[in-house]
């Protein structure tokens, strides 16, 4: 295994933190929070960390889908554990376990927090926590590979660890420019969402730090009650903001190309307003009374049912009150989760098309046992690989989900805790229900449990088998070896 | 389709069960129970009803799958309903719905009751619930043509449908014989359970009960409290049967015919003895002290175990009172189920491991991309057929499902309850959690959930898809199309 492209990976990576982190600094000036020295501290160290372990350039600079995928899990590893020590160091988080816990699921966009009470915090604190979000959404190599020449065209192989979905689609032969114009959407309908927010006479703090948690679809909120104390005006333009960032950002590069055809003929994309569309049904006949009115209702059931298929986890109500359909439609809102390409979680839409059209193609073939139908998407026909890469991909999903909740459950919380508190983390959400619903938090846990769960939002958001692979032997085996090689040839 | 030859097969199946149901009423003659004339009618109806639909023999003897799975589902669904026809009409069951929930439970060995009182049946209606199990858990197809000479090989896609697990296996070259050894393995068994049941001073009429409710891995039981008030070596008696009932019937043949090598050596009963071990031992530790020493502690948890992973479905103690831990395990087990080939139900053993090698070999390919290995189990490489055959097995097992769990959620009972009454019935096992948990039954829910249910006891019981091509459109249109044209032609 190439090593040392992964250390200069993971070099380039802590620069790249140490940058963004004098952002919080600059809030903490503004607030004048001297609480911003440590972040500024965190930022010296990144830098010099990762000036030290970029020094020497990599002479082989090619790229296996093995080193993307390690590169891939370090990085996100190492992002966290630097991202958490101004949060511990400061004594805002006094335990490591529970900062690392909150920059996981910051940087996961799964906004789990274990902060029962969030408005303590201070200003440099909770945009940080906001930040991550941002930055975890779309991704840190994304914009590594917008911004650093690597390797000619085989780093889509960190593209492929990185970005969520069964399969990257390259928009434009080279792989800069497409993380280029991604970034470019992304940061975009950030702006816009701040502007309509701000608007809506959000204070310019709270619409900075809504903006870039619906944008990541992450879900910390700056308040103990989510943005239930926002006016309607605002609840909506979240609600619609986070089912935007949950589409396939495919389709936004079609129509800033104007090819308007493609963008709404997008298969996946119909399916998603499809389901939104059944589940905010369903929940506003079940719930229709409870809020007085039928906009109220509308209201609340759509932007619980955004947040959830979004994974984002912002909430306005407490729904662990709901109705059990409701929450029932919700829990498998949690497993269906956003479009790929988004920068939302949960297995995906496209997935589950494929999944529920190998169902029907199967049941044709008892009834045709000759006839060898592909599966089609958006009108073409699926290849085989995708087609079971997706099986495998669904059956190591419940592996795992079971194997969480068993380990879970031995803090001998109730079933539907241990539950949904796994589906809520491995489908980057952050609420559940019962002790880990909108109104509650992950504080309670063991640490055991909380380090299981920050393994889950870690394998949900980089889709499981690069961080998998980290725990095979033969990883180890191959970077221990090939040091010893290397020293041996030296 | 060849519409003929499912009428004769249905005919049949008739003619058996008018037969079978006359054991009820020799029951009823000897605790004179005037009951039993309800049974006595519905028989003959039944043979009169076969004798008519046989009377015209089938030119065309030719059976494919297609024809095997609406033949089976339509059997299932027969017998069901012609054995739910002596509870109604006697007034022991008032409801025809529940009578019909009770007899698929019945013959689907799932061992779900929607009694609240089991002990004020009359005998024969005892005799009849725990009968059907011991029927269902063969099938009656396997029967069928154990007995009557079907077209020469085709009838495997019979077979196919019915049989439990991923593929069947022939033991001898001809299928008759194959079913012939098999119900000799099974009605062995249940003489030697019952011997030993009745050496431990079990009266008869009980230890018949639970002998063949242990066979078919049912788990209906005669007494109110299941089988907690029988001493501790009747229930391990019960318990070793219940662990024997859950091995694949071919490791019986290998044995029977001295080929100990390969009994021993199948990797399937050997996973479903290493699982069984690892659940006991966890349920052990979490519920040590509860009941007082270590052998009764052992004692209960051996029992809970083997009743669950076999899809059995007795109970000795209330396991809704259990550690969380151990709850949990027990849903897992719920899914895991028994091994393919045995009377249990579930996902099967053998597909947990190919799902689970999966995993592995998808791990291994992002190491070495270009290794093309195939997974193998017993030694021998398994089919890339068989694998995928797997993947969408598992794939439609949980979107069935998730269906159901939400059509049953519309009744607002808890989420557990919700969850483990779809798990308990898919699975074919009897007893879930909280409202449907072993000291409760499920005569509470509402008769459109307790359809949902008879329709997961059926397809979990025929291993979904001949089940689910009975809705296919293209099935019924074959159907009418076919009529229509002989009509012309006559």
């Amino acid at each position: 295994m190439n090593s040392s492209i992964i250390r200069f990976v993971l070099g380039n990576v802590l620069k790249i933190e140490a940058v963004l982190m004098l952002l919080p600094c600059l809030v903490a000036v503004i607030y004048s929070e001297p609480v911003g020295l440590y972040y500024l501290g965190v930022a010296l160290f990144c830098f010099l960390l990762g000036m030290l372990m970029t020094h020497r350039k990599p002479k082989n600079l090619v790229f296996y889908l093995k080193e993307g995928c390690v590169a891939t899990s370090l990085s996100w590893i190492f992002l966290s554990f630097f991202g958490a020590l101004p949060f511990w160091l400061s004594g805002e988080i006094p335990s490591l376990t529970d900062a690392l816990f909150e920059t996981i699921s910051g940087f996961t966009t799964t906004g789990a927090s274990i902060l029962d009470n969030v408005e303590v915090l201070t200003h440099t604190a909770l945009f940080w926590r906001s930040f991550t979000h941002w930055i975890g959404g779309m991704g840190v190599l994304v914009f590594l590979m917008a911004i650093i020449p690597l390797s000619g065209g085989s780093n889509i192989n960190l593209m492929r660890a990185e970005s969520p979905g069964p399969s990257v689609g390259k928009l434009v032969p080279k792989m800069k420019y497409t993380a280029r114009i991604l970034y470019f959407i992304y940061f975009g309908m950030t702006i816009l969402e701040l502007v309509l927010l701000m608007a809506g006479k959000m204070p310019l703090f709270d619409a900075l730090a809504t903006s870039m948690g619906t944008a990541g679809t992450g879900g910390f909120g700056i308040k103990a009650d989510s943005m239930s104390g926002y006016s309607p005006y605002l609840q909506w333009v979240t609600t619609i903001f986070m089912i935007l960032f949950g589409v396939n950002f495919n389709a936004y590069y079609f129509l800033l190309f104007h090819n308007f055809k493609k963008a709404f003929g997008m298969e996946e994309v119909r399916y998603y307003f499809g389901i939104i569309a059944a589940a905010i049904a369903i929940i506003f006949f079940e719930t229709i009374g409870t809020y007085g009115g039928a906009f109220k209702t509308l209201t609340h059931a759509s932007f619980q049912v955004a947040s959830i298929i979004t994974t984002t986890g912002f909430s306005t109500v407490d729904f662990n009150y709901w109705s059990q359909a409701s929450k029932t439609v919700l829990v498998l809102l949690m497993f269906i989760g956003a479009c790929a390409g988004s920068t939302g979680g949960g297995i995906k839409v496209s997935r589950f098309v494929v999944l529920v059209k190998t169902l029907g193609r199967e049941l044709t073939s008892y009834i045709h046992p000759r006839s060898i139908k592909k599966i089609k998407c958006d009108g073409k026909p699926v290849e085989h690989e995708v087609v079971r890469s997706i099986n495998v991909y669904f059956i190591t999903f419940m592996i795992i989900f079971s194997a969480s909740v068993l380990a879970v459950s031995f803090e001998d919380k109730d079933l539907i805790t241990s539950f949904t508190a796994v589906a809520a983390t491995i489908n980057n959400i952050g609420p559940g229900l019962e002790l880990v619903g909108p109104a509650q938090n992950f504080g309670l846990f063991h640490p055991f449990t909380k380090y299981v769960l920050m393994f889950d939002m870690l394998a949900g958001r980089l889709e499981l088998f690069p961080l998998l692979i980290l725990f095979h032997p033969a990883i180890w085996r191959d970077l221990f070896t090939q040091r010893f090689t290397s020293r041996k040839q030296q």
